[in-house]
């Protein structure tokens, strides 16, 4: 998975720096030897507005790139923090707010750096670096007729949930456990729109997803198109799997439409079939 | 080397934010499969001015972070970066400028992110990957009686080699080659004066350095002190490392005194003992 100069190149650019992408393509880089490595940055301003507490913050940066490593199907281990912190910005809460997220997800916390931000750049970049009891989940494992599936509800995050990030450690044990086959993998940052036409890109399939099977999150307000949150929010750290036809599903998991062979990527709709709504996230606030 | 929440606070908090320690008190973490971490951040208008060059960036990020595997005695193999983009920053320039440097120094730059970050906050945050061949080389490893020696010239870094970074991979693979045995290392990144007293801190010992033996950078001007620059400027990523007594030395490196059983941090000069200066460059510009 390593980057020649020209993806690298077609990375950092693409779609200019709102992209977040981690490894090459992937949601994260499966070194050599196994090892499974994030990288998660989130920056004042861009990803939480000014003034949130240590304690979410530390919850977002930790959480969303342990989520990476969830989308690979990996077990993270060990966490590094470098924390740009700006003037008057509470270090201390901070760090023990890192500490203790690192503890309650179950990694440990073995270094990093603390740099001084100018005044409204406080960041955190996180790198997460764990391993696969397996193959890895690439987002290009998707084979058409593949059940996809989502493990939760979608929609409403930018309400507070887009900080308290739960990366979804629990699916990769319960695969394992039941074992359970995962063709393909990603997580749900951007939203499902931008996600899956990512996941059917890289696998070289189209999808049909039936609109009224999509899991809405309670967070989506009354007042909102429930689909539109869904497909268009992101933030949700859900992940989207690809898993055989066939799957026998833990309760939770919800199957949303299937995988295609190499063509379009539909929505179906009371009845009727609508080209894809790429739509999604762009790491504004 | 895994931080307990004790030790990453006092970590985050020892000297504030001007702080820049990577692992567990060493420039580096050890995981318990060998893998060896480094991490290093540089921030707009903190390690670097405003307008500087995308080449001199990336060269200065990436080479800094792999002088911190150097430091552990580590080969480094993949190197992670996150690009926090400034508005109307040449995201495209800096790709292939961290893109080159990455070939340039022999490591894989598997992947990354990249952000928005506010105007006037531009930063690189680089993760390197690496293993050793042996034990690393802890700052604790040094013994009393051990050789102090370092790799080459000090001081006037901030005329702009600061910028130009030559991680010292070159060293690590002399030591292997060369048969060579090394206790103790440190790279000389916030000066002589910090980095020996952390050097002598970690391994309980003390030290008696020659003035007259320190090797001062020609890049220091004549009008000012070359003790004081070698000393107190920083920036310069030789090598400080600790051998046995009686190392047979490659010719550029330069013997500058010894350790000590516990006790002081002594500099000689003209015969005559000091208290050591714990001065050096606390990462503003």
């Amino acid at each position: 998975m390593a980057f020649d100069e020209h993806q690298f190149i077609a990375w950092a650019t693409s779609g200019g720096p709102g992209n977040c992408t981690v490894g090459a393509g992937d949601d994260a880089a499966v070194l050599a030897d196994g090892t499974v490595v994030a990288l998660d940055t989130i920056v004042e301003g861009v990803h939480f507005e000014k003034g949130v507490a240590p304690d979410l913050l530390a919850q977002k940066a930790v959480g969303s790139c342990l989520s990476d490593l969830c989308a690979m199907g990996a077990v993270a281990e060990t966490v590094f923090v470098s924390a740009q912190l700006s003037p008057g910005c509470d270090g201390r809460s901070l760090a023990e707010a890192l500490a203790g997220w690192c503890a309650d997800f179950g990694v440990v916390l073995a270094g990093g750096d603390t740099v001084r931000a100018p005044e409204g750049a406080l960041a955190l970049s996180v790198t997460a670096v764990g391993r696969c009891d397996g193959a890895p989940w690439l987002r290009s494992g998707g084979q058409p007729e593949d059940l996809l599936v989502l493990t939760g509800p979608l929609g409403g995050s930018r309400g507070g949930r887009h900080l308290r990030v739960k990366p979804r450690q629990d699916v990769v044990r319960k695969v394992k456990e039941d074992g359970l086959t995962v063709h393909a993998c990603i997580d749900v940052s951007d939203g499902l729109g931008i996600d899956l036409s990512r996941l059917c890109r890289a696998s070289g399939v189209g999808a049909l997803v039936k609109a009224e099977q999509l899991p809405i999150h309670s967070d989506v307000g009354r007042e909102r198109d429930g689909l539109a949150a869904a497909l268009g929010d992101g933030e949700d750290f859900e992940l989207l799997l690809a898993m055989p036809a066939g799957s026998s599903l833990p309760p939770e998991w919800v199957p949303i439409g299937t995988l295609l062979t190499r063509g379009s990527l539909l929505l179906e709709r009371h009845g009727d079939s609508f080209p894809w709504p790429e739509t999604g996230h762009v790491h504004s606030i």
